[in-house]
Order: C-alpha cells, then structure tokens, then sequence
C-alpha cells in the first residue's frame, strides 16, 4: 500500500503543496471551505500526517502519560475514561502506566514518558509514596504536572480531588440518621492523605451527633476483602458489640458484608454496612453495598480541562489551582430499605 | 539536587569510569562482583541511567506498548498485570493505550506507540476491527507485534489464546451434566472470532449430548446487563420454556441472572446460568456466578515470555508461533450447590 502523501491531496483538489500543508495544520490564512475539503480528501484517500516529524518541528508529541495506581479498580478506569475523552477530542493521546501502588514502579514510569517526550503527566500517587524527587524532576523540566484523587500537599501542583473529609462525614451521618450507634471504621495503617481526611470525617459526624469516639471500634490493616472478613471475624469472637461498619473503600466493606453473612448477622437489620469510592460490584452484590461515589467520570473530565490550561500557560508561574469535587452519598440496601 | 553521574560511582569505588559504565550496561569482561558492587553503589547513591541518551545509542527504547480494548474489564487489566511482571522483569516498561472498542482509536493508538518509538507492540484487537492497515503497517516496518485473547486469523503474527470451543463446550457440558435441558445461548451480533467460537462449543455439545440446536434458544444483541436482562424478560412475556443460560461474556450473564432474581424465578433449582471470562465481580455476587476462566494473568506471562522470543528474533522469518491456554471451568453456586 503506497503512502498518501500532501502531493496526493494537493494533485486531487487542483490546489497546491503548500495550502493543503497549511490547511492541514489549521493555518489562519486558509479559509474554512478549503480546510473542510483538504479534511475530507485527506480522510478519504487515507492520509496520515507523519507525526514523528510533524513533533519535531512543533517540539510537541501530543501524549499525556497518566501514572495510576491500580488499573483494576473501577475508580481509575473510570477516571481515565474521563481523561481519555476531554484529551482526545484536544487532539492529545493517552499512554497510561500502572504503578501498581509501588513507588519504584511510579519512578519507572515517570522515567518512561520522559523518555517518550510527552508533553505532561497527569498522576495520582502510589500509597508508598511520601517524598518525591521524581515528581520534582517533572517539574525542573517544565513539564506540565497534574494530580487527581491522591495529591501531594507539600509539592505546589495543581490537582483535582473529591472532600474525603466531607466524604467520610456523609458516611457516618447517614448510618446515625438510619438509627447506627456502634459504628466500626475500618481503615489504612498507611499515612495517606485521603484515607486518613475520611477518617476525620467519621469522627466528627460521631461528635456532632453526640456520640464517642470509641477507639476500639477502628480498625487498621492492608485494605482488602480479608481485612473485612477478619474484623467481623475478631468482633463476632470477642463479642464487641457493634451494629454498622464504614470501610474507607469497598473491597473492605465487602468483605465485612461477607463476613456478616457467614456469622448469619442480618444486614441492614442487625447491622449496616456502608464503603467508600462506588466500584462497579456494589450494585451487583446482595444486598446491595452503600457507598460514597466520587464522580469519577467528572473527576476524570475536570483533571483534563485543567491540564490543558496548564498546557497553554506553559512557562507563565501560576499559583497552582485546586478543584475539589462534592463527594455523593449512595445509600443502598446494606444499610437500609432503599 | 545534583544529578549522580559515573564518575561519583567510579571515584566512590576507586575505579574507572570505563568500568562503571561497562559494568552498568552488563558488559562480558566485566565480573559478576564488579558488576554487583557498581549496580549497589548506583542504588545507593540515586544514579539513573540518561535512558535518552541510552536509547539513542542502542536505538532502542526498552518500552513495549499494549492495546487493550477496556480495562473496566477485569478481564484485560488481569492479562496486563501478568505482562508487566514478566516484562519489567526483563528490564522492558509497558504502556497502555485504551481503544474503548472503537477502531479509529485503535489506530490511534498506533500511531501513538510508533511516535514513542516502542520496542513492539501487544495487542488485543477491538469489536470493530476486521482489517487492519495500521497493524500490517507495524508489520512492514518491522516492529515484533503479538496479539492476545483476540486475533485475527488472515494476518500471520503470534498470539496467545484460550480455546474458546472448548471453553464454550465445557460450560455447556456442564449444564447438561447438572440436569439443565433447555439452555438459552446469548452471544453478540458481530462477528468477533473468539464469541463465534464459543457458539461452536456451545453447538457441539448440546449434539453430543443428543439435544437439538434450537435456533429460538440463540439470542443476539449488544453484549450487557441489559441484553441479559431484555432476553429473560422477554422469554418469561412470550412463556418460552427454558431451563438455563448460557451467556457469552459474564455481565450479560448477571443482567440475566438479576432478570431472574426479579421475576421470582428461583437460581439454579428453576433455571441456571452460566457466564464467560470470570470477571471479578462473580464471586461476590448471591448467588455466585458460574463462568469459564481463561486463565488471565498466565495469558499475560506467556504474551510476554513470546514476545521477548519475538524480540530476540528481530529481523529473522519464522513462522509464527501460537500458544493456546486451556480453559477452566469455575462452577458456583448459579449453576448447582457448589
């Protein structure tokens, strides 16, 4: 299959090189109809504009790197859809890397798109990572940076985040609204920002309705199913009495809901069990899983409209801007009748 | 902070520059004591190899680009798991391009990937794509490419596959032998290689077990949970007897199992079902879901453990290899008390 070339194009409008080379990189000069019938042609003969060279003039290459932590969350892949279709209806490509919540694969894969000459990164952090000369690196070089979801606070990049405080708030007032009293949390032992804001905000809703602090009723682990399953397990054991559980994220509280199920504990009539970030399965389980959703798409859409503001402020020092979304509470059959 | 260079390994090691840097690239004549002493003090001290720099002299990235079709499957993100491990491994960094299922994406994708100047490419093709300029493209520039799960059969290039005839024929085997007579078949309107296979199995077995092929059993449509949903609704409206379903791919399998579920219809005792791919979600759900796993993460391994076959070969002819996994049937609870 012989390439189509701009001489193609120019020889079947009767036009010359140079317009339809202008046409092609929406040159001012040229006028709408002549670019609409330079596009059309060039789709129709199967043109593909030599982007290699094209980026070596400009000294663009249109790729965003975006660095998540885990693919198989529905979280990232939701919010890399969002990123995907803002950026692609820009003109840029996305190439993704998955950390896979290792600080030293985050630095491989930031060394990775350096080396593909992207154009920025858009990035949410592992839960290892606390210093970050890599991410400084990014930032030395010029290179557009944006966070989303898991942000660094003490590093001035802009970032698009949900109010986990709030998120954790509206979690815990709606089990007391649906008449909770001893509210398990189950929770990270890492330090990471947004997990340890949800906290805070389960607390204060305890405060706020009168109600103590128990710090036998939180629970740290590695966030999974297990770590569910086991706190039930221990509570059920020791005899703990408890009558609803907030797990920072769904997995967890899944777990739990298992765990309820197999010690015959009736939920949400017994106790109530609500998570955190919306995954994909909870409208599947029964009964369905209570939890927090953290606008996702819209998260994803957001990080990409204000990456491309950052992309043509490109030089300029701006103080770096912060979009926090409004946190959503989906109240489902695990802790009530809905 | 200062960039470490070699000269800091070689001062700090008291040897020459030469040594470090043949020791770093994992030069022959240089001892494995040697090599074990620079690679520590490397570490140690924050070095990180100029990969421009070294690309530009190799003439090779050491990034190997994957497509996938939608990592919301668990599915794909699984199969990717298990080509990371094995290609960082080798020292290879993979980035992701999401074709969302849409050709012109795909393409894309491509010409993303050749712009980054990849190694190769790993692909799993979408629902819409049945010729492929832009694969024969990779082809002609000599670039090793490697299809997994979904290939296409008139281009010569190695893959790695499950046996989806067998796969097909296994889940309904395994709906006769639980006594289920009448089993409804719901697959996809397109004509995707691996789903028409499926039906295959599905055919065969219901013949070597002496039932018939009952064409008003087959159901077509857009691959979901509300195809799923739409087929049982419809059945139980038009009173067509039936026993149990076997559904292409799982989410359709839960839309008909939630279908069920709504009309009262009791899982397995009344009707059973069984899905395809073993998507996460299945073991949480009630009643859990029967499927056919396709052995995802070792697909993965064994893409990568080809590829870096494919990368050695580089420039030698040889007939493509194809290696196809056995699938495995999971039986859970919406087919029988397991």
């Amino acid at each position: 299959m012989k390439r189509v070339t701009i001489e193609d194009i120019a020889a079947k409008l009767n036009i010359s090189f140079s317009t339809v080379a202008r046409a092609l990189n929406d040159h001012p000069a040229i006028s709408e109809a002549t670019k609409n019938a330079v596009k059309e042609t060039a789709t129709r003969l199967g043109y593909r504009q030599n982007k290699v060279a094209a980026s070596l003039r400009s000294g663009r290459t249109h790729i965003i790197g975006v660095i998540v932590p885990n693919l198989q969350l529905s979280f990232f892949s939701a919010v890399v859809h969002g990123i995907e279709r803002i950026m692609n209806e820009n003109d840029y490509n996305i190439l993704l890397y998955q950390s896979n919540e290792a600080l030293v694969q985050e630095a491989r894969g930031i060394d990775t798109f350096l080396q593909s000459r992207v154009d920025g990164i858009i990035a949410s952090v592992t839960q290892e990572t606390r210093e970050m000369p890599h991410y400084a690196e990014i930032r030395k070089r010029g290179i557009p940076l944006l966070f989303f979801d898991r942000a660094i606070a003490n590093l001035e990049v802009p970032s698009v985040v949900i109010d986990d405080f709030k998120g954790g708030y509206l979690a815990t007032q709606h089990l007391v609204d649906q008449g909770y009293r001893r509210i398990v949390h189950i929770n990270t032992e890492q330090n990471l920002a947004i997990f340890s804001a949800r906290e805070e905000g389960y607390k204060a809703a305890l405060i706020a309705n009168g109600l103590a602090v128990d710090a036998s009723l939180i629970v740290r682990g590695p966030l999974s199913l297990a770590l569910g399953e086991a706190t039930v397990d221990r509570f059920v054991a020791q005899q703990i009495p408890f009558d609803a559980i907030f797990a920072v994220e769904d997995f967890t509280a899944m777990g739990a809901l298992q765990a309820l199920k197999k010690h015959k504990i009736k939920v949400p009539s017994a106790v109530g069990v609500i998570g955190f970030a919306n995954e994909a399965f909870g409208s599947l389980v029964t009964p369905t899983l209570s939890s927090v959703d953290q606008q996702t798409v819209r998260m994803g859409e957001e990080s990409a409209k204000l990456f491309l503001k950052l992309l043509q402020q490109k030089g300029k020092v701006m103080p770096p801007e912060k979009i926090v979304l409004e946190p959503m509470l989906v109240p489902r059959a695990s802790s009530g009748n809905f």
